[in-house]
């Protein structure tokens, strides 16, 4: 628990044990040196491509919702901690018809959709509801770093398992939870936080055999009086570009006791407008929506209105199919320069994810690629900005694989992408070869991608 | 310390400890009584206005901000954990303006503005930032019951301090400060919270002679290494309907170091569009910032950017003042019907607030207006709902005043108000009736109000 021992410190403090390990997002660094870098290409942004918000769909559906008063009226005063009904009603068809699950197959009802401010409020509402300082999140490692600062803020341990390039391994995940188990800690262990498409940073989704496995685990784990719940994240869902969708793991938890799946259309659509959601287990929904009053009283009326005439209007496919071509061709861009560029260096690997917005990338192990090695100033000195894997790392349970890199396709065009990966490529090469060859670098090694 | 002995109850619990002492806002009870009977004259709810809601300038104002594709693209993506910077700058302009401060006077900078969805989010940041559970904020009593309920959530104490009819009560404060040093317990005293305009429910505004003592008493008892907050919630002060403004507390902290300003375009142009603000010492800007970081990755960038535009377009003053129109014709029928239906009865006494959007009500000391008490129910079957005032003192430090009333005049037409208040005076007759006459009770005892 080294989160909680820095909170313990003796030195005066004048603000809260939370505020005190708090302090800031990792990220914040890159992007300080990206805004004093300007001329760098940064492909370490996770944001969306800025040209491609829907500013046609979002002012036609504004226009629409302001010309019914009534309508208009009830969107400008609070709502509920829950959020509109009627986007909830369209967000559970939407889900049902995702998973292609008729409205008989299970129990689930709009009560168990909460609406947030992103799926990241949901994310925090749920850490607030069913975990307390000490307690242990198991995540995929690597995992969303923005999630492992929320846990260290909040005093909980992040515990990685390992995983390849099928996403989380079930046998890892089942032995991390028999070892708690004999060492009597298991009781500490509340939540497994998994995104379950095109992971970020991993760029991995999650095998469809492999879905019922984990599910079983973490039910076969938990117990009524100390339930262990299943987070599943499911933000880049809809960003697939290549290939076919796959059920959640929701899909296949039909009781609903176990998988809270986060969702947001700040990715699909606009995170401008900032309107999330969480699927809940029945039990949690009274609770978390305590959280949410108490947090701040609802999220915006307006935006949930928005959104819901958004998707009454027909705006909302055809803008994600429009962002789907457009990050197609980015993805493309992307593979394609590393192919180019990267494959004739020895002991690079990468993924070939079929969507989302990143590219994981494995470099040599004596490549030191985190923020204070040689290849992050090399990088920036060949005009190209990355975010450090060492950042995705759980604090516990998984080594730090200090030769790895997340790339983001999302915000640059293909071109500057194309000349990003060549600079990186370069600054790559640079440090290789003023590293003393070692026995553990095979020139001309294979690169072992998932799609090779 | 009531909250935190629930909280280490050694029934099995399934959620954390802060869920466990969340259990829901008491304001949940009557709108579900309000729900479930729709025909009763609702005096109960703080909502604003329905009808009086900005859709004409929200519509002018999206249709401008949309049009211009770079604005809106920027409106689309995410924004900053502090919020928009021009929307901020135009803040701090109408803080200057409002306080009567000219730019030079102290050192307040555009850094120490933060937007949140809502001031609720800003007050929930700012006990999340400075307080640790145990840690007690004193409040004037009565006080903002939502803000009590996040306090218990929190596992903090509340403290209530005496006020009359000029505000909270500095020797009352000072004594209370007194009190917790020579229990050697002022260490967890970290917060005085106070609604300085047209307090909810008290309707009371803090008598200016009294804000500059306030400050002082404050900043007396408060040491660098364990700062004393004074969180200034100045949610009403722009919903004033008759005389003159007054400067905030905050006006008489130069240095700015003591005061915390909470702020909101909830309940002056519309709580759906949910931006609100904090003004903060130098020293919690960043610590803040780096929670709301991990509790929603930033409000939505939308609003911001929509309530700047419906500034620089200039719809927000008009708005405004059409709204303190149809309040003042609010509070007029109100404070008309009192005098008609609640002057005869003995003992009753009301503030005459002059903005806001509520007037607190004393009955004779007998009457038990609380939720289970028999007033509550008769006034229900007579058909009006209002806010018992036990729902408003904090858990210590001031008895609870089971014969007031919190009645709000925002919702309901002129019409509707005089009818309330009648039902209301007719119930508390039936009560005072059927009590068995007591030598507290004098009969045509004088009102004893702030107008009088």
């Amino acid at each position: 628990m080294p989160e909680s021992s820095s909170a313990s410190s003796t030195a005066p403090r004048t603000v809260s044990e939370r505020a005190h390990r708090a302090g800031g997002q990792p990220i914040s660094r890159l992007m300080h040196a990206a805004l004093a870098r300007p001329e760098l290409i940064s492909l370490a942004a996770g944001f969306v491509d800025q040209q491609s918000l829907p500013v046609e769909a979002v002012s036609e559906a504004m226009q629409k919702l302001m010309a019914d008063r009534s309508a208009a009226l009830a969107a400008l005063q609070y709502g509920t901690n829950a959020g509109y009904a009627p986007l909830r009603e369209r967000l559970l068809d939407m889900f049902r018809a995702a998973d292609g699950h008729p409205a008989t197959e299970d129990d689930l009802t709009v009560d168990q959709f909460v609406l947030t401010a992103g799926s990241n409020q949901l994310l925090h509402l749920v850490c607030e509801t069913i975990l307390d300082p000490g307690d242990i999140v198991l995540c995929a490692s690597p995992t969303y770093f923005v999630f492992l600062g929320a846990l260290r803020n909040l005093g909980l341990r992040s515990v990685g398992v390992a995983t390849d390039t099928e996403g989380i391994v079930p046998e890892a995940l089942d032995e991390t939870l028999r070892r708690y188990d004999e060492a009597g800690q298991l009781h500490r262990v509340k939540a497994l936080y998994l995104t379950t498409y095109f992971d970020n940073p991993s760029s991995v989704t999650l095998a469809l055999e492999r879905r019922p496995q984990i599910v079983e685990i973490v039910r076969r784990w938990s117990k009524p009086a100390r339930p262990i719940y299943i987070i599943e994240d499911t933000a880049y869902r809809e960003l697939r570009y290549v290939g076919d969708d796959v059920p959640t793991l929701r899909s296949f938890d039909p009781s609903g006791e176990t998988v809270i799946v986060a969702q947001t259309f700040s990715k699909s659509f606009s995170p401008g407008v900032r309107v999330g959601w969480g699927i809940l287990p029945p039990a949690l929904v009274g609770p978390l929506c305590d959280q949410k009053g108490n947090i701040d009283f609802g999220s915006p009326n307006l935006n949930q209105h928005l959104m819901f005439t958004v998707l009454e209007e027909g705006l909302y496919e055809p803008h994600v199919e429009r962002l789907r071509q457009s990050y197609r061709t980015k993805l493309e861009a992307m593979l394609e320069a590393a192919d180019k560029y990267l494959a004739p260096l020895p002991g690079v690997q990468w993924m070939r994810p079929e969507g989302g917005l990143y590219v994981w990338l494995r470099l040599p192990e004596e490549v030191d690629a985190g923020v204070d090695g040689a290849l992050f100033q090399r990088a920036m000195d060949r005009g190209v900005l990355y975010v450090p894997g060492e950042y995705c790392y759980p604090s516990e349970g998984v080594e730090v694989a200090k030769n790895t890199i997340r790339l983001s396709f999302g915000v640059q065009p293909p071109e500057r992408i194309r000349e990003g990966v060549k600079h990186l490529a370069d600054a790559v090469a640079d440090v290789l070869d003023s590293a003393t060859p070692s026995p553990s670098l095979e020139a001309g090694a294979a690169k072992a991608t998932k799609a090779d």
